[in-house]
């Protein structure tokens, strides 16, 4: 018996990332195109950069406030007010390590050891695995995948629900789906958690890379104050800052000082120069997120072209977020094929393995990137359809 | 009933901190001598900053190993290597987001629902809060105050490990008491540990921060590489970085990949231009932890000599960390002590209560800072006294 062997069950059992065993064989891979991971080709722009290293020069290293720096929390409610019409003042907002964060967080503060959670499948892996750690029970509800694109079967998501339910954690726009909860259908969503007394956690980090109208729907349009909603956010895909590892929680002002304690208790708060950068990001950034979508809808587009012409692939053109998630005719282990596809093509994607049971057979590829590359990646994918189906 | 009450028990009984209410009272207070918190008055040194910003400039703001950059991870083996003469590979290190945050994951690997975890009190506040947010009961064992300073009485640890026990937090040198365990006694609990089979999480942060010798003794003195300790670690007091929210795990590498999903799944990361500025840090900073153990050395002994003159004070030169935990005659309620110390001598010092249970009478005082300051300090305090007591 090893010391790993000593470890906590839940801790041993968190899963590898299913991604990076893929990344891994094409890593060092001389002219790989890269679409993998969930972030896309730019640096983070020059502005926000500049943002914090003024504080840096400034010398800005102290500690500072638990659940952000009052300006950027003020930014933060700017922020809302005018891209989702609310009137919320900076008393709802807490800066997090990241988005990833944002969703521990809200786990600890709703979920524990017996408790279940429902989510939707296919899913970005780190909600349930984070349940997992916490000793929660993740249950999902499968999405389904039609000629209309992937969609939720609403009696599937009530069944789901039991006495130990204590949350329902949605991503909307999804990754990888691309799936986006209309605005009734989020109604009836908020409705059933409110009959059964449950939390949501909204998770719509993507609702601002829409292809079907200027933003997609928000729980912040249907809900009242007092909804049990905890919204968890990121400053990753909107401000091209995957890597400053920095995002926030909306929540009602009531449960401000419980979240408090819990960023002290956990990371103790987030870097005063890096906030400083994400207020830049926030008063500045919309022509950054205007021009990055509108690149993204074309994107899509290029290759959901592409992939159809084939007559190989079952693909719809996601209304949101910046993934296609699609699988080929007679394809059923996507992650020998992924590999396959960095040996003889040189382009990277993630298998449909990493995103939980039931989607072996499918395919993420981000398309959040230059169209050049884009182009060629569609080319890539292509020719090794025609030569692998 | 609010929407607080439905939060889990667990979350809503995390504690505030105990010395923002004093810091509070004070933060506004023209001409305040801030000695409350757990830093130095000194910024960063310019040449970690510089690292960071070389970093943000090249546009180093991508996705980043989750276990931390190979370059950190090598210099934090170069590190150990030279200040502990330990011959650790790169393969022992992961880069986590604070100190606090490696204690997080080290309860998750180890602790959770219903398991008790032991602790040395007085104590920093947050190793018992983040054990209690992970539904482990944190069980304390007295430190005792004799003329000698602080101390352990062994049978007292002893008798306070039960079956449920699943660690041991050693914070030697203490923060606060300035409890420093010599290599005899390490080896004694490291002995206790291994006959119980149970972890050590040891947070030896204040290590170099030692007036009677070149470092505090370690456990990596007296350790086998497959003993059970898990080492907590941050750049905050060493390299003036309490900001940056940078830290690390040292681990037997068997355990890396369980900690590095740990890290995937709580906040995937640290900012690569942060981990620039702790390679700086790490490779160019000795000279900086040597002047602040020097100016804390001679801090200590200043504001020793003026409590010990008042003959008021119980009080007693610590061997490590930086700061006095003292009591003064007849003083029962540290708190309103501290909130009358702001309003008649604008002096900022944490109140024993906030430090656990019987420490109510005490007073904790940073000495991390220039001498004129601390000169000014002990003026103030003796001033207090003669007037208070």
């Amino acid at each position: 018996m090893g010391l790993v062997d000593i470890l906590r069950d839940d801790a041993r059992n968190a899963p590898e990332s299913g991604i990076v065993a893929v990344m891994n064989h094409g890593r060092n891979k001389e002219g790989m195109l890269p679409l993998w991971a969930g972030e896309g080709d730019l640096p983070t722009p020059d502005f926000i950069r500049k943002a914090a290293i003024d504080a840096l020069n400034a010398g800005e290293t102290f500690y500072t406030w638990q659940r952000g720096i009052p300006e950027l929390r003020e930014a933060l409610a700017r922020y809302h007010n005018r891209q989702f019409s609310t009137k919320l003042t900076s008393e709802s907002f807490l800066v997090t390590g990241s988005g990833m964060q944002a969703i521990q967080l809200a786990l600890q503060a709703i979920a524990g050891n017996g408790d279940e959670v429902v989510y939707f499948s296919p899913a970005w892996p780190n909600f349930a695995a984070a349940a997992g750690i916490a000793s929660a029970r993740p249950v999902s509800v499968r999405l389904d995948f039609g000629v209309d694109g992937w969609s939720l079967d609403f009696s599937s998501l009530s069944a789901a629900i039991s006495s130990k339910t204590k949350a329902i954690f949605i991503n909307s726009p999804s990754n990888p789906t691309g799936w986006t909860a209309g605005r009734e259908e989020l109604r009836a969503i908020l409705a059933l958690a409110r009959k059964h007394g449950i939390w949501i956690i909204a998770d719509e980090i993507y609702a601002l890379f829409y292809y079907n109208g200027a933003r997609a729907a928000s729980f912040l349009d249907v809900m009242e104050p007092d909804d049990q909603i905890i919204f968890v956010n990121s400053f990753s895909k909107n401000w091209a800052m995957t890597g400053w590892r920095v995002g926030w929680l909306t929540v009602h002002p009531s449960l401000a000082q419980v979240f408090e304690n819990l960023i002290q208790y956990s990371t103790s708060g987030v870097a005063q120069f890096i906030q400083k950068g994400a207020v830049a990001a926030l008063d500045l950034g919309d022509g950054f997120i205007q021009m990055q979508v509108e690149r993204a809808h074309r994107a899509r587009d290029i290759l959901c072209e592409a992939l159809m012409a084939t007559k190989k692939a079952q693909v719809f053109p996601p209304d949101g977020a910046f993934y296609l998630f699609f699988s080929l005719d007679g394809i059923k282990d996507s992650k020998s094929a992924a590999f396959s596809m960095v040996d003889q093509v040189s382009l990277g994607i993630a298998p449909g393995s990493a995103f939980g049971q039931g989607a072996d057979s499918y395919f993420r590829i981000c398309f959040n990137r230059k169209l050049d590359d884009i182009s060629s990646a569609a080319d890539r994918l292509v020719s090794w359809i025609s030569k692998n189906t």
